[in-house]
């Protein structure tokens, strides 16, 4: 088991990524000393991990719910399902939130706990790859608004995370990819070294070999935490870490969200702001090259789908990036570093997408 | 005017308070910056107060929402009408919040800014007694649910609290004293002086009297400010804010919110907690009638309404001071100075309940 701490002084937590960590007992003991813990997971993770769980939680009393599957249930609706029952079931101040299962679970579970009696402890044990890697660390909690992705939200961080990479054997080939999209990310904005290493691991990653894929899931930690640190906020360095997403997002909303999913949507998104990074003059034709064939080979889309430009746009706009009307992105100036910018020929945008979406 | 800091080190704030403070130019120009603004507010106040508001907000876009007067407003509903309009009107993160009206306009409005896009500016212009001294310092936000008030809510800090007390003169009767009872509170939790003080200014401050007024505003902010420096999201200290807050809370509970208002609920709450302060051998009978005194003169109740003990006890266990089951109560140790304690016989809580409660 590797132990990684995310340094945010009073709310600093640790982060436990290794095989075999479900049901390890006292693991999760001094985070929750007896209180109340109120597990929420999903129909198709509760059935597969939560006896392993509740197994950790000693003399609490544990109640569970659970939520469908997928991006359907990070809805204002089911906030107010998990609240509810909150009250019903009379959790104090001192109770723990778990969360079990993947980004959703974790996000729509987190901002329950957020302003729950303006907030009672949680814990993130994330079972998808993406999770792992990415919503489980950072602390950014929320659900989805008709007009947008994640427009309500809050930062509330874990007072740990538990990553039990076996449960990466059960996951479907496409989240499995879904998240190492994520992963790839990570190396795209910050080391390009990590990046090459993924060049060389791709088959392995995909035969999901237990040291390849907790090396991945560390690395990517690691940097996650480490610009976390610095801008817990996101008043500015976090924003690299949405790189991609401005246009994945506006993918998402143009699709309508569960068509594709988030890492998929980020694969294409990361594509496109590379082609606009060399647009720019930043980075070269063989740079898009190495990234497209990369997430070819991990079976993700390098393309958008086909999409009128107008509503691209329009959906791009409605992105929390975007500061007194100008859609700031994360452009890549090399592999392993980016710049975050508002500032580039506006036209230039919508030249690329009008060649991008033969409509 | 007056400036008090409340020191919260990157979430300090001013808290300007005095006459004629609505419509003076620049006074908030440093807070906006000519970012886009939404202005919140309530049926009542806005037809008095919004132009003088919007004369100070420069060439910011600014637009305004209204909603009902009083409790009922303070709901998951009135919530999600906010968050809808600022994605339909696509406010961006950097957009600001100013609530103007009494202490249910803070806190849905406060609360929506909490959570919008994970968190945006927001101001406070309270226009209540209560509001001055009570809601907008602290960055209590939040709403009720049906099972219990403020439960679903966060911490989130203003940038600033604009308190003109020339309002307080278009104040009915009855709200004037139900802000009184937060006045007496901070005497009896933190100040004999100024509790002695209040005994001496009752007749000028019901007269709204503008020097009186204006000190007891500042004092009790002074008080607050302090507490919640010391412990901002009520890990300990803050919990003696809430002294006659659980007996109240049980009793807007139990009759229905809306029925009698905060301070006349907390006024009854805070002679409940003195009662059973002298229960516990903590204070004498003489202090006991000194509150009840004052407060009689401030035409607030100090009795509660004839309610079923049982129910009491039901609504009072909802309160989100129960930490673990027990009933954690903020008791005078004397005029003054209090102690929060969940070590009490609970019998002599019942006993006093059935006593009090003659049905």
């Amino acid at each position: 088991m590797i132990t990684l701490n995310v340094e945010l002084g009073r709310r600093s937590y640790p982060i436990f990524i290794g095989s075999g960590l479900l049901g390890t007992p006292d693991l999760l003991t001094p985070y929750l000393d007896g209180r109340d813990c109120l597990v929420l997971s999903t129909e198709t993770v509760a059935p597969v991990y939560l006896e392993p769980l509740r197994a950790m939680l000693g003399n609490s009393r544990v109640e569970t719910m659970t939520l469908p599957d997928g991006e359907t249930s990070k809805t204002v609706g089911s906030l107010e399902s998990i609240l509810d029952f909150m009250v019903e079931k009379k959790y104090s101040r001192d109770g723990v939130v778990i969360t079990l299962g993947g980004g959703v679970i974790g996000d729509v579970g987190g901002f329950a706990a957020a302003i729950y009696q303006r907030g009672v402890d949680f814990i993130q044990v994330p079972t998808t790859l993406l999770a792992q890697v990415d919503s489980s660390v950072g602390g950014k909690t929320g659900v989805n608004h008709p007009g947008g992705k994640n427009l309500i939200g809050a930062f509330h961080q874990p007072r740990c995370v538990l990553s039990d990479t076996d449960t990466l054997r059960t996951l479907p080939d496409r989240e499995l990819s879904a998240g190492l999209a994520e992963i790839v990310k990570y190396g795209l904005i910050a080391d390009a070294g990590f990046f090459s290493w993924l060049e060389e691991q791709a088959p392995a990653l995909l035969k999901r070999d237990p040291a390849s894929l907790d090396y991945a899931v560390r690395r990517s930690c690691e940097i996650k935490a480490r610009v976390v640190a610095e801008d817990e906020t996101e008043q500015g360095i976090r924003a690299m870490l949405n790189f991609g997403h401005t246009f994945g997002h506006a993918i998402e909303r143009c699709m309508g969200y569960g068509q594709w999913l988030h890492g998929e949507a980020v694969a294409a998104g990361m594509c496109m702001a590379a082609e606009f990074s060399q647009r720019m003059g930043w980075i070269g034709a063989e740079d898009i090259q190495r990234i497209r064939h990369l997430l070819t080979r991990l079976n993700l889309p390098d393309q958008p789908p086909a999409l009128n430009p107008g509503d691209f746009m329009a959906a791009m706009s409605l992105d929390k990036k975007v500061i007194g009307g100008e859609i700031r992105l994360v452009l890549l100036t090399g592999l392993g570093s980016v710049r975050v910018t508002a500032d580039y020929p506006s036209h230039e945008l919508l030249d690329m997408l009008s060649a991008q979406f033969i409509l």
